[in-house]
């Protein structure tokens, strides 16, 4: 059975046979737009198996068992969310409305999250992991990564990797997210669990290992901690993603690209040798095959800076220097709960000053390379048909129309989910 | 039929009775959160014939027709948008992006929407406005002013104000936006337009007379030139209201007390004069009802801020003195384009350090007062049944989780109608 969705005013593929630039490969390195995302007016899909079968002018189309006219509207890949944490319990509300209102808080922080995630009911967390993913596929996210990390016990990590398991393949082990505060005197009793029976419990759930990896902060982890659990977690047969320099220019750069890391996120303070050495990392050949098995990508999650009232990193560095760059929501109840990537491409055209075509191909390939995926994040022949429809006649409309809720539907796997 | 709207996790009344400000009055002036806007936890709502019969605890509301259990969402006055610009036609989304990636741009900005609306068929108009203030609606926007201002000829400034009515009671004539190339050299020729035969096309149509006062600007008009509009439409029988120091500390928030407008827009460079000058101008009386008819509100409009990467308006300034505040959209396709009020709240919360409360206040009962209306905008007894439920706990979700679509549904006149 085939679909061909028709009648689409402008076509997103990230196709390089429309001349796009797929998570293969990195975006436009002089940030001209609309470079890169191979965009297609007055276009058509064709849609079989759950794959895109054909991509192109409406007028060549060919024919398919069904049809779907979508009345002018633009089509993109479906958002690749690389960085959540929508497995969780508890309210940090009153903690966002003090930090705004420059008022002081006492309420716990992170440990607050991981005190209600621990005494949650498996039912409770499953609620509210499914409706937070729910949202985001209404916002036409179609992939999303989820990590634990407000567990930091053995049983609350692998609880919250198996719900996640439940939502998305994409799922990453970070017992390393913060030391818990019985720990707080025993640093290396907490790696060492992180790295043994924890891991054990949790690997079987998860993709990926990830660590907060920040000197700065007191309870994050330092690089010969962050390096004991990523190795760990890889000789676990996991494959290693990083926070870092988040808070200071400090050795989670460095430490991802060691490692081999799909992307280290946050980046808000890079030294220049971070830079280089993240674009040198996409450089070693020529071959997307090669690169998407070596490079490191930098993950941006502006919607952080926005709730934290934070300085937003510099994504025209990391372009300039032909760095790869995805973009994320980091939905967590503590540094920013926002779960809409079309907020985040607003956000990164405002804020980061990315060209709406940049940050489009950052939340769709970039994304799909930060989790080393090619499968999606594009719509190329071959990829999976995940397609997010929006009330809009351009990709621009995204930043155009901040705040709006702009997606009309979205397919996955080739069929209309929302 | 009176239907009982119970189980509500957080009731925002902005209603005196329940310690909060209602649309006669200024908010806390102090600044801290949640003074003013009505609170009641554990609510319910009795809604008869259109209209607020009973709020309070849940547990002594008394028996209804009908009830509709909220399960423990929040439930505000629904949004009053004073400000916007929703019937026009054309594209200026290739100029946005220009703008925000800092390329040269000669569209030819405001005129390119006049030419097109000026072109579009009444059907097309009717369409547009229709679709967007549908849009609103769904984002929890149950009163909406609209504006002319995109025809700047007799017939088409008239044909917006006639589709805009059948939107909305509160129509804005705004002929004196911006002076149109065509009288680029006979300003006076277009200030007697204005005021003489579009004002008598429009009038009919319209209840507030509206002029872009900045001199900075040079298609816009100076001191006199917007006396003479505002003073024609006030013999007219229209009310004022007047964009002013959008750009620059001129005569507009002078001119607006001078008229007694109810409100005046932008307000993002102020002298201390203007400041004291708008704070003086409620407290001329103790009551409610002479305060809503002298007083002139201070409108800010942070989406224009952002869609225009502008500094924002100084709205602690504003409250410290004491002068009431609303927020509003805008929504319009040059200066910013979003048509959400929960994204307005968002940025007056981080951009402007408005409490999540303060804000609340300035985008349902700060809006009712730019509009001088008394039945919106709270929800005291007797209120129109204007009411927006969240999918969240509180009201602090709205800027907590900015950008996420969050409106479960909304009832207007006592009928849901999303």
């Amino acid at each position: 059975m085939s679909v061909l969705l028709t009648n689409i005013g402008e076509l997103v593929t990230n196709d390089p046979d429309h001349g796009g630039t797929g998570p293969g490969g990195a975006p436009a390195r002089t940030g001209s737009a609309p470079d890169g995302i191979g965009l297609v007016p007055d276009a058509a899909v064709v849609v079989e198996d759950g794959r895109i079968a054909w991509t192109g002018p409406a007028a060549s189309a060919p024919a398919a068992d069904d049809v779907v006219d979508l009345a002018g509207r633009c089509v993109l890949p479906g958002f690749v969310d690389s960085h959540s944490h929508t497995v969780f319990a508890g309210d940090r509300s009153a903690e966002f409305a003090a930090r705004m209102t420059g008022q002081p808080y006492t309420g716990g922080g992170i440990a607050t999250t991981v005190a209600a995630t621990r005494a949650a009911s498996e039912d409770a967390l499953r609620a509210r992991g499914t409706a937070l993913v729910r949202e985001m596929l209404a916002q036409g996210t179609t992939t999303v990564e989820i990590k634990s990390g407000y567990g930091q016990d053995v049983a609350t990590e692998a609880r919250t990797l198996r719900i996640a398991r439940e939502l998305t393949p994409e799922t990453t082990y970070l017992g390393a997210h913060t030391v818990p505060a019985e720990y707080a005197d025993d640093r290396a009793g907490y790696v060492g669990l992180v790295t043994g029976p924890m891991l054990a419990a949790c690997a079987p759930h998860a993709r990926w290992v990830d660590v907060f990896c920040e000197p700065a902060a007191p309870t994050a982890f330092d690089e010969d901690e962050a390096r004991a659990v990523l190795r760990a977690g890889m000789r676990a047969g996991l494959s290693a993603r990083v926070h870092g320099n988040q808070l200071s220019a400090g050795p989670g750069v460095r430490l991802a690209l060691e490692v081999g890391a799909a992307s280290v996120d946050h980046c808000t303070h890079l030294s220049d040798a971070d830079v280089d050495a993240l674009a040198g990392s996409w450089t070693t050949s020529g071959s997307w095959a090669d690169d998407r098995r070596s490079g490191t990508v930098a993950t941006l999650l502006p919607a952080v800076e926005f709730s934290t009232r934070s300085p937003y990193p510099d994504a025209r560095r990391l372009l300039a220097a032909g760095v790869p760059v995805a973009l994320a929501t980091d939905c967590n109840p503590g540094s920013g709960y926002s779960s809409s990537m079309p907020f985040v491409v607003a956000l990164a055209v405002r804020e980061m000053r990315m060209s709406p075509a940049q940050a489009l191909w950052s939340a769709t390939a970039g994304g799909a390379l930060a989790l080393r995926r090619d499968d999606v994040g594009h719509l190329a022949v071959g990829a999976r048909a995940d397609l997010t429809v929006l009330d809009a006649p351009s990709h621009t409309y995204l930043a155009y129309r901040p705040g709006v809720p702009l997606v009309h539907e979205v397919w996955r796997n080739g069929t209309r989910a929302v």
